[in-house]
């Protein structure tokens, strides 16, 4: 059971690095924001690097509950994978609004967590769309001539870019109610239908 | 026409802006990276403020361009509109590799240049897109329940998201040498076979 200085201490590091980023937080300020003693963060993480790597690690943590439930109950089908990871992307958006933040900051300015969590979860991501994409087009679900490198990149940018661009979106468009669930539907059946290899004579 | 040092200080401050982000940029390092006066950087450009404007513009000068060519020589269809959109896309990620950073430093951070620079070109972009989408569906070119705010979402993500995650996927490609250019083949055909109208009896 974490301790209450802990927890604290995590939510707090949780909204200062995902605003300024790594670089620019300093352990007294930790502290005083959190409001607890500056040598706990030494006592509970080790330091500065070890509460931010916690903190990627919580933010990734639906992620790889994920990838966890995509092994132990594997989709029955390529089209039904695609399906289930792009409505898991917009739940874990929804739950997880910070993520992009942390993934885009390290995608600019990579601390050693970049490696340890930032890569290790988004090529697991990777694999597994990428082994959709190769069995999909294998067993003539999708289009023969898909490459399966692009196609990953195409469906993850399709997906993503709603979450990463909403800061710069939300200005031009017509509703500001419109939200993600809606947006991943929409999204999800574009993609599709333009990988689906057509049966046109059923 | 440029005095040298104007020119030597728009490069050197280009790659430091992009590398470290406006705020961790001083007038100090400029100047001795340059190698010029640092009065020179308020003498040209009335601070390094106005210098960071400058480089932003010139990374938005192709898209500047792109805008008016397809404002003097429209598009002959929204399908078409598509299409130059897509391309112009790849070729100016082509020529200006720092364009997504400057990009995503804004959406992070942003600088009082996000509304003067950046969201007055993503702005236009937007709105190009949207009026190309809305003609696509009241022409029946498009699938007639597009929503016009998502699908120009979807564009611009599945179109622009292999050179923005491109640090983090390059490690999980077979091949490093799959370009720009064939990504935008690929999703462009995926994109527009998801939303084209079917003309099944054809």
């Amino acid at each position: 059971m974490k301790k209450d200085a802990q927890v604290k201490l995590i939510e707090t590091a949780t909204l200062l690095f995902a605003q300024k980023g790594f670089n620019a937080v300093s352990i007294r300020e930790l502290a005083r924001t959190a409001n607890v003693n500056s040598a706990l963060i030494s006592y509970y993480f080790g330091g500065k690097e070890g509460l931010y790597q916690e903190v990627l690690e919580e933010q990734f943590i639906l992620i790889a509950q994920m990838l966890r439930r995509l092994e132990e109950s594997p989709p029955s089908s390529p089209t039904e994978a695609i399906i289930r990871y792009a409505n898991n992307i917009s739940a874990i958006h929804e739950q997880r609004p910070y993520l992009t933040r942390f993934i885009l900051s390290e995608l600019m300015n990579p601390t050693p967590c970049c490696e340890a969590v930032v890569k290790k979860y988004i090529s697991c991501i990777f694999g597994f769309l990428h082994t959709t994409f190769e069995e999909g087009v294998a067993k003539g679900e999708f289009k023969p001539d898909l490459d399966h490198d692009f196609a990953t990149v195409s469906l993850a940018g399709i997906m993503n870019f709603f979450f990463i661009a909403k800061p710069i979106f939300q200005g031009f468009t017509s509703s500001s109610e419109k939200t993600g669930e809606e947006y991943t539907a929409q999204a999800l059946n574009t993609f599709l239908n333009g990988i689906l290899r057509r049966k046109d004579h059923e």
